[in-house]
């Protein structure tokens, strides 16, 4: 193994593309999203690369505008279920929702994923900030965003402790006198609290990476301290450098607060590379990636952060609308960072929504160009590793095939594997069972026997 | 296609086996359970086989007392996922329960399976029969039986209608003009119901058999009901010929009352065939089948229909207990059943319990001799085919290797996938989506504007 820090790279698969226009590129699918075939294609180009993961979003809500990658598409734990069976080596990461999910099937189906794949399930714990999804689940209202990280705080508690029912050593499995497991090595959790209440035990062991692996993408202050306490790794969306560089050294120092070791927690942003082979080949990827973003559907996007607000009914070339405490309820960081560049750069309607759903420059170029781009950040306090997050159709194997390769001769990203579990990639210790009595004490334990 | 009536034939595929002491075998793996291997192998034998579907049972409550099948295994859903994309034409049945479960959440796993596997997905339909379940899911208490089965009535018809949220035609796809999907073509349930209460629509779009197919096995007054007013597919255990030809006749009256063509409505008993070459090996491997069973395993399982009641409070060589109403919240039909059997035949308590844990006789053979029980009971109005779970390690494999190929000789069973989907593969037409306008009214619409 290299002593060199080595970066983290995640593939986000999804389909028909995140942006809003993306599935009019003339060699776009536009059924990508529930074509199984594209997303075993693209799972497998990031495993060829030797990436740490793939990354599925969710989301629970749609409704006519609601863009054509929420519109219609695989569920994250079922499509993962599947790309397990056919990959060896690369994270399987499902995003699923602590607002309308009961902790007992949550812990359950991660579980199951985690022995399916052999160690490799991680998730992405997000809270929702669509309030229509509490129509979805017969909900009176959607939660508060402050109650949301409250309920996340012990759902993730609950799955945790679910998770270490069975100790690593339970399975007696002795055929001659019928014993199948030690009796004292499965624990009820017997958790009562606040949202939840779950007895437990689980009906599913540990698997080789102990627990799943957890992600996590919070950036207002309750999301930030939710996720220094309790994720492994964070996706952050990063407006360039600068911003990233902040956010990364903010949530470091709040880990170390959390009395934890800071290097344990991954900061992963996404992003959104165009690569060519020349000048050329670059700006004409760059322009095609440009047009496939109108401003209809940048103002549709610039909505979604905001409850799926419709900023169609102001004009788009006044200064952006004053909009009081909208957004606070939903994406609570990503609305309070439009709001704030809008006003500090004095822009209008047009301006911000263009600036949110047309690429950004900073990690387009030349394979080498890219590769420099990445190396800045990682070498300079902005990043660990990155989530990258394709435009065009073939980005992910214009990524893998030109970008790995000149990140691999420079040390920065593995050649091989060098483990198979997720845990293993991220270079994340195996965690201890909760119930496990260290081996010192058992010996104690047989000697006074 | 052949025009002769054709069996049902699936595999039911349960890690350490359905019983209590399989796992203690000698070729037992007692890992099979969480062990993707040893799924992947039954699913690929079955699949060799031509099967109709491979099935997954489930459950969601286990204690210290609960059978080494239910301690620890694979959440369905996932699996199955994982098995879709191995295989290509056999169905994959999850077992799901309604008491516990969001409709929206059950919807929309089952349709992303249904998409993964190219319409191969099927539901169990389950309400839960152990009160202890209830603790898991922080609920007060576990809903009593009817209310259990008005809940499945529910669930499945909110489910259903998710399903349909998206007309076939919908998606316009169109890249000049930017219209992804076609207004007017995707629809929100806005269902508001006794136990659920779901706006819709459903973020995935149906697959190439429409609407995943829905299994079943109630027994009770409530369960037939639900049965064969909802069901596709009827799974039930039974106790030989008379029984299962009484349930059979019984169950397809009643989807006649309910307006249905009794041909839709497959009845399934679930066997457990034990085949040998000769006498010699059939009685070697039935004996192999008694030795594990052991008294104390079968007491136990004797609870399980009786919400895990302590059957070891009694004595064991005098007649059966008088219990009450002991079980009629709980798996209501089977526990009936057991009483009203110990009643007729004044059974001691060994006697019931070894009664509903030794192999039964009834499918125990040369290949020959299993086929012609099958012959028997599938032309006398007993069954329209089997799910067959194995009791041997290589049970699955004895049956598939010789009985299958007798079967396909008499022209009873297919040699080849006649269609890829589960609905082909047991005769069932594609259900129209609820909202889809017929044609004609289209061309009139047309001829109008
Ligand atoms: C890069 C990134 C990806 C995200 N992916 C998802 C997702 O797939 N599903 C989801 O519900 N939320 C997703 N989120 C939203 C976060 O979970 C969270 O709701 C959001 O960042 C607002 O958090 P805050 O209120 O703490 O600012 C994502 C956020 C970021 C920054
Ligand atoms: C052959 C068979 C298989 C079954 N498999 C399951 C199962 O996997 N999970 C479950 O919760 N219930 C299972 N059941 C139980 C039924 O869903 C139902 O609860 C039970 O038959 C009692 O129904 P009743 O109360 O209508 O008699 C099964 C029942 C039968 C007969």
């Amino acid at each position: 193994m290299s002593t060199q820090r080595q970066l983290k790279l995640g593939a986000m698969v999804h389909g028909v593309g995140h942006g809003w226009g993306e599935w009019r590129h003339p060699q776009a699918r536009p059924n990508a999203s529930t074509d199984f075939g594209f997303y075993k294609q693209q799972t497998q180009l990031a495993e060829g690369a030797k990436f740490d993961f793939v990354f599925i979003a969710d989301s629970l809500h749609i409704h006519e505008k609601s863009s054509p990658h929420y519109l219609n598409r695989f569920e994250p734990l079922t499509i993962l279920s599947a790309l397990a069976a056919l990959t060896s080596n690369i994270g399987l990461v499902a995003t699923v929702t602590v607002s309308y999910t009961e902790p007992y099937q949550v812990a359950r189906q991660f579980a199951s994923l985690d022995h399916i794949s052999d160690g490799r399930a991680g998730w992405n714990v997000v809270t929702s900030w669509l309030s229509g999804t509490a129509d979805n689940f017969g909900k009176a209202e959607h939660p508060p965003h402050a109650v949301r990280y409250r309920i996340a705080q012990e759902h993730v508690a609950v799955v945790k402790g679910l998770w270490d029912s069975w100790e690593d050593d339970a399975f007696a499995y002795n055929k001659q006198t019928g014993e199948f497991f030690t009796p004292g090595k499965l624990h009820a959790l017997e958790h009562k609290g606040e949202f939840f209440s779950v007895k437990g035990p689980l009906n599913i062991a540990r698997s080789r990476q102990g627990q799943p692996v957890i992600f996590q993408a919070g950036t207002s202050e309750d999301g930030r301290n939710f996720a220094a306490g309790n994720a492994d790794a964070i996706f952050v969306s990063a407006e360039g450098f600068d911003e990233a560089r902040a956010y990364y050294q903010d949530l470091k120092k709040r880990a170390q607060g959390f009395g934890r070791d800071a290097r344990e927690l991954s900061i992963l942003p996404g992003i959104r590379p165009i690569v060519g082979r020349d000048a050329t080949e670059v700006e004409d990827r760059y322009q095609q990636a440009v047009a496939l973003v109108s401003i209809e559907d940048a103002i549709v996007a610039l909505g979604r952060p905001f409850n799926d607000h419709d900023f169609s009914q102001y004009p788009l070339d006044a200064p952006f609308p004053e909009l009081g405490d909208l957004g606070a309820n939903s994406q609570k960081g990503g609305s309070d960072r439009i709001k704030q560049l809008a006003r500090d750069e004095g822009l209008t309607l047009r301006e911000v929504a263009l600036r949110f759903s047309q690429p950004r420059r900073d990690f387009v170029g030349t394979p080498e160009q890219v590769a420099d781009a990445i190396e800045h950040w990682f070498e300079n306090g902005a990043a660990d590793g990155f989530i990258i997050n394709s435009l065009l159709p073939d980005g992910l194997q214009y990524f893998t095939e030109r970008v790995v390769p000149v990140l691999q001769q420079r040390g920065l990203f593995r050649s091989e594997y060098s483990g198979n579990t997720l845990r293993d990639n991220l270079g994340l210790p195996v965690p201890a069972n909760r119930y496990a009595r260290p081996v010192a004490t058992d010996a104690a334990r047989e000697a006074v026997a």
